[in-house]
């Protein structure tokens, strides 16, 4: 369980025992979330933590939390439904702040629909399975920190490689990072993604796509792509999204 | 029918007869339908129209179409299947030229799909009728020469107004603009949109949106939403997207 290394790796990022680090909490609904976090950044050192339980949209008005939040030399959104991330905070002073505090190099972390969020294109929902199926995946606008990407997660565990195809078959534009569980992508100002965790990242390259037939094909058909790139990185291992070139993580470590 | 008042105003903006306009007609399957915009751009006095007629991805690599999109002075993308647009053009250097020069003052026109394709999140299809429910709309990719407008087309003909509802209430961020047939939004340096022709611009404001029930809905369930502020405009009427100002356009005009 490598769980507590990335939090580490994050907490490092911010600063560590002197970062602050803001958890947002909103994507889930149980009333712990926030202090689960706010104890493992605590245990790892980090002494100053705000959790701000945004709930509704109105929540997103108070000035108190929009200063906090302006503080932060860290972000992280939690688990629970990347739907509630966006129908509350989108459109939002929030999500309009932490674009710009993200853009001036605040980290910003989410941890599965904390993940699927972070992305301009966003995986709201979609059906399981290995290969592309058109209607198989359902975006919606997310958070917007990078439209180079489209996250999804628990990716080996909920066989979601169909999906994220699918996702990338309406418009081969964007990098597929598909997340396992207890493993995470960091991407630096250089744009290189870096794999750290137990599981495995899975990079869907499409930049050299020759053909998608998503334009011709009807709701549960499958879609052809001709032309996918694809790697399995693990731990340590690195992708260039200027370049397009991946780099093995050092093996069994 | 005011659509070529539509186009002429377009050929003004870039630049009248001295105006070079590319054509891409790629959404269309029709083998005519370069040439009948050729026709009609020359018949308003355009002496230089190229038509790049793109039909699969290897087509974006040509230099030479290349070469002569960078001198264009406006950009038509032709109706059709917005899915062609976008499993055709996403992701490669034509889009990415076509970006690059909207940015640098290039004005880009599209009608119907080609109008759907422009912004950075596209409806790809969706379902009829006149309120939200979850599932109804599909979207995508755009181009993303915007992110802040999402647009519907055909609006008042084929009944919209729901689906358009839906794809805002997953993440109420963008102005949702609906444009009837024989209507256009010309949007303008200054975010400011002017409605032309015979038909309404549906404006869907949900920048103070108060609720939306999306994240709890089950596919075909109606969405609810709280705050929605609509518009209709005609002919001459305006909608600032930065202050979210509607000025109605003259009566009978």
């Amino acid at each position: 369980m490598s769980g507590r290394l990335i939090l580490k790796r994050f907490a490092e990022l911010c600063g560590g025992a002197s970062a602050r680090i803001c958890v947002i909490p909103t994507a889930s609904q149980l009333a712990d979330t926030g202090q689960r976090y706010t104890d493992v950044f605590r245990s790892l050192g980090v002494r100053q933590i705000d959790v701000l339980p945004y709930q509704g949209r109105p929540d997103t008005e108070r000035l108190d939390w929009l200063e906090t939040l302006g503080e932060a030399t860290g972000i992280f959104l939690t688990g629970g439904s990347q739907l509630r991330l966006s129908t509350i905070l989108g459109g939002t002073p929030v999500a309009s702040l932490i674009r710009r505090l993200n853009a001036r190099g605040v980290h910003v972390a989410g941890t599965s629909a904390g993940a699927a969020f972070v992305s301009e294109h966003m995986i709201a929902f979609g059906k399981e399975g290995a290969t592309p199926i058109a209607g198989q995946v359902t975006l919606a606008p997310g958070l917007g920190l990078s439209n180079r990407v489209i996250v999804d997660q628990h990716f080996r565990e909920r066989d979601r490689i169909g999906r994220l195809m699918t996702a990338l078959a309406y418009n081969p534009f964007a990098v597929g990072l598909g997340l396992d569980e207890d493993t995470a992508a960091f991407i630096n100002r250089d744009n290189v993604v870096e794999v750290v965790g137990s599981g495995g990242l899975t990079i869907l390259d499409v930049s050299a796509l020759e053909y998608s037939s998503m334009a011709q094909v009807d709701e549960g058909q499958p879609v052809q792509l001709v032309g996918v790139r694809l790697h399995v990185l693990s731990n340590g291992g690195t992708f260039d999204m200027d370049s397009r070139k991946a780099a093995p993580g050092p093996v069994g470590g």
